[in-house]
């Protein structure tokens, strides 16, 4: 693997618009970062969970959107050359003897960096569990929350549950492979787009899928792989041969992986730093934005501005220890305005 | 007085960027704002110093102006209609049996408040004083650095020493007034508008000012009342009979009568704040911006902005100990969108 792995000074986890600002004074302080993001493009929940929706609070900002406020940013750290690697969460940190960090990702990445700066907000997006007894022994086997390959579905036994678009759209993609499909949900309305919702009643017509109103109730199978699933219905428990499941049941905001770094948490939830340099318990990893905590905490975007600008000066220090760090202002700094490009 | 008194949640000093979105914090909590600034308008440092210089580091603005700064700050304080009240600084501090602050401003103005919020960047602009021997003996009485009544300039013996547009409108405004007036300055150049030094070399020609290229060498005079003053020119020692003295050496920032407050200070410059309130040694006195002093602190403008926010939830204890202080989203909460018009 040593071949393929990113050497860089610092590693951002989240490129929400507090991972995104991070990178604009990392680079005023000459670092280079990777940026690592769950989702598929920049913004974090910004963009994600409302990128239409106005935000008044943002300063000097009266109204700014979460895809607006990202555009700016992203045109704001442009001259710095971050890289992003998106679809993908770190799996492992490990710290190497000589003090720097060796990251995994779920994808397989490797990173070595001097700093690692969590700044994954709410945490990761993670799929909600359905509430059933012994899931968690055949996740990854035969109960999934996502599709990454499609082969695996292949002549299946196929059970999704679930009203909305993803529920939707992996019953018409997996139709054509599965032995059977059914589509399981609790009443018989959909929030997916008109056009999902017809076509999969057609292939309910035409014979080719089943439907039925109910509710997942337990799960049959052994060492990890499914039979049958037990549904509640308005008739009574039904049964349903099931070799896959695919729980739609929406994404939650967790901790993630991190939360198993060993890192002091606050509350079981909170990365716990200090307010000079927003440092975790482990030297070298930072948090910020809504991930940390200390006292007077609050989540709100600009207060993950400062804490990265304040780490970014402890960064300088970990990766160039011998370098004196001069405060400049961008207003008045020529230095400064070089490395924007606008002097 | 005390029917001239105005009463209040809070006072903020300082109309800088950073006092401006503290209206906009305090606002969202319903704490009301009167905001004092030495300045004749709102913008602070950025407004006076820089209005049309761009700054790179405000985050999501990839440049923005100071007075670009300013103006948006106010449209975005706009819903919670803080008063203002310019060109006077904060005199005197003096606290109340009940716990509130009684300030009294330079131009006579009181204020009745809860909270204090100190946000008045890098201090006061003062004058900067001449570098001559016991002027402090004369100043309110014969040496001014600024006219505040025209009339105690009437019939005097009038020296300006300047080269800018303050030594040059005063010359000209006063020359119909005084018995005599001498405008010193080190070289025969200025930095004035053109206009008035045009104007101000025609009243030279006519004999009805003079004119002198040198330097303030010594004073002279008794009780504060001055008679002569020595200027050194090229040719010598020149005396000039003096009975008022105006010095335009510039503007340079103190911290001004804030240090006399009996706050905790840091380097005898700063003042000393805690990073979950911001509070000072005094409680109910805050403060926020350039002016404090907390371990990691980055003279930012975005860190004064964060530093507002925590602050404000702090004063809405102090304002209201009674009321619990749900914390809300401009994004999601209709509650903060009626207060800012939205809704």
């Amino acid at each position: 693997m040593s071949g393929n792995e990113i050497v860089t000074d610092v590693v951002i986890i989240g490129a929400g618009p507090v991972g995104l600002f991070a990178v604009f004074e990392l680079g005023l302080v000459d670092l280079k970062c990777q940026v690592i993001d769950i989702l598929d493009r920049a913004g974090g929940q910004c963009a994600e969970l409302y990128p239409e929706k106005p935000i008044y609070d943002i300063p000097a900002f009266p109204e700014i959107s979460g895809q607006g406020l990202t555009d700016n940013l992203m045109k704001q750290i442009q001259p710095f050359g971050a890289e992003f690697h998106f679809s993908q969460m770190v799996a492992n940190v490990e710290k190497l003897e000589d003090g720097t960090f060796r990251l995994t990702t779920d994808a397989g990445e490797v990173f070595i960096t001097k700093v690692v700066v969590i700044a994954a907000g709410g945490g990761s997006f993670q799929p909600k569990r359905p509430p059933v007894e012994d899931v968690e022994q055949y996740e990854g086997k035969s109960v999934f929350y996502a599709v990454r390959k499609m082969e695996d579905f292949r002549d299946q036994d196929i059970v999704i549950v679930g009203g909305g678009d993803s529920a939707l759209d992996w019953t018409l993609n997996l139709e054509p492979l599965a032995r059977s499909l059914t589509l399981v949900h609790r009443r018989d309305q959909f929030r997916g787009h008109a056009d999902s919702v017809n076509k999969m009643r057609a292939l309910v017509e035409e014979g080719r899928i089943n439907f039925i109103t109910g509710q997942l109730g337990r799960l049959e199978g052994e060492n990890g792989q499914l039979k049958e699933v037990y549904l509640k219905t308005a008739g009574g428990e039904l049964g349903v041969p099931a070799t896959r499941l695919l729980p739609f049941f929406g994404l939650t905001m967790k901790l993630g992986p991190v939360a198993d770094w060993g890192l002091d948490l606050h509350d079981n939830a909170l990365i716990k730093v200090d307010t000079e340099k927003f440092e975790t318990s482990e030297p070298g990893i930072f948090a910020i934005g809504d991930i940390n905590w200390y006292p007077g905490k609050l989540k709100l975007i600009l207060s993950g501005f400062h804490e990265g600008a304040l780490m970014a000066q402890a960064a300088k220090k970990i990766v160039h220890p011998d370098q004196k760090v001069i405060f400049q202002y961008t207003t008045s700094s020529t230095q400064l305005q070089k490395k924007l490009g606008v002097a």
